[in-house]
């Protein structure tokens, strides 16, 4: 049973999100599907990020076993094959050793929310960024995002939901980068919660619109209180970038 | 008769290209229907650059005369709001003097050419970029673009319908800028001819196969012979991103 690792590129935008559930079509299963033509078997593709409806990911990777020996460019070619015409696409397939795990080798998490700050709707970027029609103070946004960074309990940006074992984590990196009228939002860290990153957004949103401070928000995370927490954005702005390994 | 000036940006693939043809919608087209529910007349807008089919923009320009003075936000509140479902964007709107003429006052366009290089198909970028599967030598094809820049009979380039008087122009700049997998390709000039700036990166993506050297490709636009030209790339790459004015 070798084990492959799969560097994947996906449109969220026609997903229930990467991981299976009861009904609709996730990334997960969508390659699932695609690799069982191959092999005649449905296989567990593992994922290091569990993304949400929506959100697209360029560099999520996860490994799966197979049942026999195929060679790298095989499995990369027939996924992409047969997972047509779902937005899916294998960029790299490597075989690695067993002890590899997706998810819980995983020493780092990237992730990029796009907004566009202008009066007219992106139509090119349409389903792939956050449009905020109303002037946002950027400058604000720019000073005030990296209060969230370091190790901090953060229950105020985790959803009702969320089964991590515990709110404390450290953020690597929140940061805000202009250029344009686009605003990236570079956010890193081990580990995140469920809809943390969005959530952290939606919070420094109202930094651009005025309602906050920087002091507004670092109250917030202080708080540890879920009603503390901004707007969630939607997910159509998000992006798994990359995920870091030993 | 105020004279408004129009800065677009649009997804070039359901339509015909920006000009109003026989069959099919255009750019022009659609912005014209959308402004005549705002005036009660057809206008009659004329654009900087004639874009081909699938070609996107971020940055074309045109003006229009409306029979009454509106406010410019409601100019480009109203386009946007009646242009839907199609991807039309006003992004910007602006009174300016009858002597501004979108097309004859431009001094310069800028396009951007956008190719991916790399195994796996492109889907969050699906009709946004040109995907070439087979690697290609992009140091030769840093190294041998400028060779077309400057003073020359572009005639190796120019579509067999085009309609320009002399095809003798000035290439400003023809430079390929690298990122991770994507070639960016930037190309300014004055003016162009029909599907010049297309058939100069199909001519240049033949030195990135190895089948053309820098030279073979100076050779071929010295030729003056369209016959010479490498194959016409497809349109959904190709982006005009800026025109100037004095």
């Amino acid at each position: 049973m070798p084990r492959y690792r799969l560097l994947i590129e996906y449109d969220g935008t026609p997903f229930v999100g990467w991981q299976i559930q009861g009904a609709g079509v996730s990334v997960q299963g969508t390659i699932a599907t695609a690799l069982a033509k191959l092999t005649g078997e449905i296989a567990d593709v593992r994922g290091a990020g569990r993304t949400d409806s929506g959100v697209h990911a360029t560099g999520q990777v996860a490994h799966v076993d197979l049942p026999r020996a195929y060679p790298e460019y095989v499995v990369r070619e027939a996924i992409n094959y047969h997972v047509r015409p779902m937005p899916v696409s294998v960029v790299d397939c490597a075989i690695v050793p067993d002890a590899f795990d997706a998810r819980f080798s995983a020493i780092g998490r990237h992730y990029l929310y796009r907004m566009v700050n202008r009066r007219g709707p992106p139509v090119l970027d349409k389903n792939r960024v956050w449009w905020v029609a109303k002037p946002l103070d950027i400058s604000a946004m720019i000073d005030a995002a990296p209060v969230l960074e370091g190790r901090h309990d953060f229950t105020t940006f985790r959803a009702a939901g969320c089964q991590a074992k515990s709110p404390v984590k450290t953020l690597d990196r929140f940061r805000v980068e202009h250029a344009g009228d686009e605003l990236r939002i570079h956010v890193s860290a081990r580990s995140f919660m469920h809809k943390q990153v969005r959530s952290m957004v939606g919070s420094l949103k109202l930094v651009g619109d005025g309602r906050w401070t920087k002091s507004d928000l670092k109250t917030a995370l202080e708080a540890g209180d879920r009603t503390r927490c901004g707007p969630v954005p939607p997910p159509f702005g998000l992006y798994l970038t990359q995920v870091d390994y030993p």
